[in-house]
């Protein structure tokens, strides 16, 4: 999301607030088969800028998997330690990425805006002709690769926001939003014990009714992987790396919740979602940027990751992941996470 | 231990160090049977000065139930939150403790020594008569009430530094104090990621080691509860509490080791070690004193205690936790610790 620390400052948290505040993407123009907004869906033409760190870029990441959109847009990675001028992509040889030619993602904003005075966040999509950025609306590029681009998806593609269940899965998605994927930042970024003691006890509140939902039954709607799957996930896989201990978020582990343990692992375990899972960016990421909550910039050497690869037996519950569609195939080169950052 | 946050600054960090350093007690006199440092052991003049959160106080409070020195030695328990005069008696009437009348523990530091430079510590034992500190050496305390305070003994106390056993309860308490006890003080005082990473991984390698002991053997050394294990239950009742999260220790929680858990719970459940444990004080000690990694001063909701009163199952593996003595009796009026912080 956000440059230098989600909810530390650039346009994250509104003015005159004392509470968390999640910014509203300023650039919600939308890449449409259509092109009605003036940007087409086409294949070659725009570049997904995220980092692996950030969960909702990781949504993006893993809709793209899933779908197949991987040489159909491109992806840049960024480095998951943001400086003064926000993302940047010093991983990249020149720290400069190859595709756009540029050193930071703000060069994209400024670009489409002069003196934009918001924040810099990911996922962002640019068009690559121009060098300009089309949108850093995080709630809906993953709606639009689902729904928008799918004379270009893999054959096989699952249907990740199928019609007749959208009312279902906006509702709760609305909810997971809320009370957990926001949840924990509001808990984390608290600036008083109210206002995080409301925002970590909204966290495990959803968390326990998400419990009893995902008991019966191996995905939050239907019995296929959706949209709603995806957003569940980015927040989930992070929970006892990062969120646990650096956002307060601390009940309980998510491995000690036998349900929601088997039903991320079993995400985990999908092609498509834990090769995308980077926990060396996620934990440099929140540790040693947020430095208004910790201040040393020490990345602890827990938790122990290794049960991520362990059996899940949430088969038993039945559920197609891919529906009538088939897993992705093998991760693209030079996409694949290094094997330093696996559990 | 120390005034303001235990190595944030008075005494315990050594000048020119730039690595976590306890600093020895400067205080050492000890009070024995035969009074040879000019302190005999005498009943109702000597006032033990503790503060429930303090893990090396909470050595003292325990062996003083177990052994029944609750008449003998008065206790006095400071406010878990110093202020920039350390220790203070803000939670009894009037802030002034009834018995010493003053407001701070450093009154009785300055009795003893006008000028003393060094930080206030607890626990510290004061001499009543004249209000003047007698010693704050956290490392003999213990030991002497168990081995020159033995006319004072309860009736039925149990032997906690048997002769025989002593060399072993020694080397084990080094081992103890080095890596667990003060280890996760230097792993979360640490100011460098290195620091940190040998302090930790030598919290965790000695709990490894300390887990195949204890899951052959119900108590630290020999077959009844020695000083040994009141040393390792001051840390690891605090572990998931607060050095989990707040000092980064977080390869895994208490409560994910099987054998060390159900032995903390055997102890928690042990009159003696469980009724000293206040959960609210150690919280907000822990969380509220150390602004240099909270800055926030928030004081997380969890982790959920309520497992430390579940069955622990270690009497299969025989002990006698009293040997040829008795448990204690019941809390001492006054004494108890307050509903609200047990789990």
């Amino acid at each position: 999301m956000n440059g230098q620390g989600d909810g530390n400052g650039d346009g994250n948290r509104a003015y005159g607030r004392t509470s968390f505040q999640r910014s509203k993407s300023h650039f919600a123009d939308r890449i449409t088969a259509d092109g009605r907004d003036g940007w087409p869906v086409a294949a070659a033409r725009y570049r997904l800028v995220v980092s692996r760190a950030c969960p909702w870029a990781s949504r993006a990441v893993i809709s793209r998997r899933l779908l197949g959109l991987e040489a159909a847009v491109s992806m840049a990675i960024a480095d998951p330690i943001q400086d003064d001028r926000s993302w940047r992509f010093t991983l990249d040889p020149d720290g400069r990425d190859p595709v756009l030619g540029i050193r930071f993602l703000s060069e994209a904003y400024d670009k489409r805006e002069t003196g934009y005075p918001g924040g810099v966040s990911v996922p962002a999509i640019v068009d690559v002709p121009t060098r300009q950025l089309v949108t850093n609306d995080y709630q809906r590029i993953t709606l639009d690769f689902a729904t928008e681009w799918t004379a270009l998806h893999r054959e096989g593609a699952p249907d990740l926001y199928p019609e007749g269940l959208r009312d279902e899965i906006d509702e709760v998605m609305a909810n997971v939003y809320e009370d957990v994927n926001n949840g924990v930042y509001r808990a984390g970024f608290a600036t008083g014990q109210a206002e995080y003691e409301a925002a970590c006890s909204g966290v495990f509140r959803r968390l326990e009714l998400l419990t009893e939902r995902l008991a019966r039954q191996r995905y939050l709607v239907g019995d296929t992987i959706t949209e709603a799957d995806i957003r569940l996930f980015t927040t989930l896989v992070r929970f006892d790396a990062v969120y646990h201990g650096h956002f307060k978020c601390n009940r309980w582990k998510l491995t000690e919740n036998q349900v929601l343990w088997a039903y991320a692992r079993d995400l985990f375990q999908t092609p498509g979602f834990g090769d995308t899972v980077d926990f060396d960016h996620i934990k440099r990421h929140y540790y040693q940027v947020h430095t208004g909550i910790n201040p040393t910039r020490i990345v602890p050497l827990g938790p122990d990751l290794s049960g991520w690869l362990t059996p899940h037996h949430r088969e038993e519950l039945g559920g197609r992941p891919f529906g009538d569609g088939t897993p992705p195939g093998a991760v693209r080169p030079g996409e694949d996470v290094p094997a330093a950052g696996r559990p």
